[in-house]
């Protein structure tokens, strides 16, 4: 496939500045048809790589734009191809006009993420490198700019080569005993295997557990705010806003069905959302309607109940108790003892110490119209989200194929080590280990098909 | 004002690129400051101009992105300063921090139309081709396109630029009369000044001339689709729509009151818009209405007026006669003649003969359903709007600060002319080519103030 030449637009609409990229064998040619340098010298493809070359745009004798034509030489590019940059005036008239003239002198339109598909296919990164160029570019705080960088520069995936090399090596050992079979010779050391598949299982789970996390990072926490009518959750959810910390993201073109606003704390993405008020009921229509708020609660990784402070203790502890029965058991229930101003000290440290909080629960008083407690508040949901990461923030994944790859291939190794340790003859070792070889390559592109490749790249944007 | 050194993002939104621009004297070292190069060698302010360099951008020791890093040295650049651009990934949060360190390291965030000005302060460019700047960026169409950027190349403003200096010399051999004035000698020859005060003048009202081909080529063609309800406007459009030559433009963002369509013909926009029907009525609302539909009527440059070919020839005469009179001199009536398949061609011509055409006066029969005559109609439109321009495409102002200026000049250069004709003192002369010297200055910024340059930039996007 690589040897047309692309070209794309890498800006999008009308700004100051647009880029148009060409990349492949006849790059040079075929950008030169249509640029006219401003100083007579030496060919665009004989100029060195890294230069920058001023001129003008021609359609035949027509002047189409100013530009700057940057020339890089293959293989020190993007894609490892040869390539050439042109930096126009952000018109997208000018964008399309140079675009036509580039594929009537013999280039080809770029496919969405086209250009890392060259980058990957070239080796100039694997395939969880490539992804991260696309979570790179969507990502909207720094917590999964972090994520994706880190994933960008080799972070996981190197290790999950290495290892992947180490385990080839036992499998063309295992592969020679079945070649002497009859002479019953043990090429491969077992317990130099079992150390190693235990050393792959650990990195494969940890990679696992650090999914949710990475996910959370990516995508955003889902928050719940539960509580009777008028207790406060839109007063809370201001307080929320206003605290130093948090900034009220602007996100342009994501739509987020009902759900009400995101916060950014600290780099993490909170999105509330919106739930009606519960209270005990024999209504049926007002039933269902509960029915429906506890289907939206079950979609929050944490929950507050929000609760009034001067309420008695008896329907306090009652309301934590109702909707602690609901949750499911990886959901965080904060109960927030709201308006605590109101009750004094005292009461609500009583109150505090009326609910028993389990595993997962934690207890805040805050007064939310007074701003106080807020603090404490933020602080804890911040927590929250690092809490199960501590310590091993340099191993996380936040894509889902990695995270079903990475399961397949931890079966597998939970099967290699059951057979190590009962014996098993070659060939079932050998086909199990076959198995994590296939679903490790399958994470850094080792391992890949026209169909993954094709359901990876069409999620990136066009001229990427 | 340019002892800073400014920054800001060039292209708009997330994209597969992002652009970040620094200029001024600090640009060197203020980018030092955040970027890692690749390669170890020699530091950023000792790069040779027009070079790219690879590296990372850091926050202190956290990565924020892979960059490639593009070197101008002054003059040699586009604001004709020290030179970076910071070629990022597109996404929103690395295009802010990037901004962000540049401003924690001494650079300050650029006004809108910053790059661009400082190109004129510093003698890059002169004011006229600083606004085509922003008009190339705008186009959204070829004729607009070309208007613009004849415009940045210089078009017109050198020639003015010619003219002026040849008026300087004029005024201080007149001014050196002044000094001589007791001796009654003429320094300046009357003759030789006339001749030149009468081609500055002939140009000036030539570009002045050419405005409303500018503007129109710039804003498109308002045209107005009059007829009773039901004669096929609708069709009429829908014709024109799906003619070979129009493109129905798709533009983001502008929102055109009143206006139902615009149609690309031949890289000329036309504006079609929307009237209610016009019928003769003694109902007072109505009246009302039709009072409106003529000030819509009046917007329009072109009027359309849609007659039924299978109506009464008195019929189509009078409301032919009707428009016509509500009609100004500067607005062109078509006569359009539709259903002309249900009439027959005998018919159809001798009811376009029984319209009389007048000047600005054209008549078309079409059949809108069968798509017949459409063609004819296109090219009629297309002809309009070129024919005042025939064989001075070279000349063309689209900027009414530019039309404002030359207006002024003109008045001047007429009043000079009258002065040398009843041989005025030198006095009264000297004012008013000084008149036409301040009015050409401030077409190329010879002559400017700030507040006529914070109005032209301040429409200038950021980055520019």
């Amino acid at each position: 496939m690589t040897h047309t030449t692309i070209c794309a637009v890498a800006t999008p609409g009308n700004g100051a500045l647009a880029i148009i990229r060409v990349s492949g064998k006849e790059a040079f040619p075929v950008t030169r048809k249509i640029f006219r340098p401003a100083k007579a010298g030496k060919k665009l493809e004989d100029q060195p790589g890294n230069t920058i070359h001023f001129g003008t745009i021609m359609d035949g004798n027509e002047l189409v734009d100013e530009v700057l034509v940057s020339v890089f030489r293959a293989p020190h590019s993007y894609t490892g191809e040869h390539s050439v940059e042109i930096s126009c005036h952000g018109s997208r008239y000018i964008e399309q006009k140079i675009i036509q003239l580039l594929l009537e002198n013999g280039a080809v339109a770029a496919r969405p993420g086209e250009f890392t598909q060259r980058a990957f296919l070239n080796g100039k990164m694997d395939l969880s490198q490539a992804e991260a160029v696309a979570d790179l570019i969507a990502s909207e705080t720094k917590a999964a700019h972090d994520v994706a960088i880190r994933q960008m520069r080799g972070g996981f995936s190197q290790k999950v080569k290495e290892l992947r090399d180490r385990l080839l090596h036992f499998i063309s050992m295992i592969e020679l005993e079945l070649d002497f079979s009859e002479e019953d010779v043990e090429f491969a050391d077992r317990e130099a295997l079992m150390s190693l598949v235990k050393e792959v299982k650990s990195l494969t789970d940890r990679l696992m557990n650090s999914f949710y996390l990475g996910n959370v990072l990516k995508n955003g926490v889902p928050v719940a705010i539960v509580g009777k009518p008028n207790v406060g959750k839109s007063t809370l959810l201001n307080a929320l806003l206003r605290d130093d910390k948090a900034i009220v993201s602007e996100i342009e073109g994501t739509t987020r069905d009902s759900i009400e606003d995101t916060v950014n704390i600290e780099g993490v993405v909170f999105r509330f959302i919106d739930t009606a008020g519960i209270r005990e009921t024999a209504d049926t229509i007002e039933n269902l309607g509960i029915r429906r708020t506890y289907q939206k609660i079950n979609s929050a990784s944490i929950v507050l109940l929000l609760v009034d402070a001067t309420d008695p203790e008896e329907i306090i502890v009652r309301s934590v108790e109702t909707l602690r029965g609901q949750l499911q058991e990886d959901q965080t229930l904060v109960g927030v003892i709201n308006k605590s101003d109101l009750a004094g000290p005292d009461t609500v440290e009583r109150k505090k110490s009326a609910i028993p909080a389990g595993e997962n629960e934690h207890i805040v008083a805050i007064s939310a119209d007074q701003d106080h407690g807020s603090d404490e508040l933020t602080t804890l949901l911040t927590r929250l989200v690092h809490a199960p990461s501590a310590g091993q923030q340099d191993v996380i994944i936040s894509n889902t194929r990695h995270y079903h790859a990475l399961k397949a291939s931890s079966e597998s190794l939970e099967r290699v080590i059951e057979g190590i340790d009962n014996q098993l003859p070659e060939d079932l070792l050998a086909q199990d280990i076959r198995e994590v070889l296939h679903y490790l390559g399958e994470i850094t592109g080792e391992v890949t098909t026209d169909e993954i490749l094709g359901n990876i790249f069409k999620n990136f944007c066009i001229g990427k």
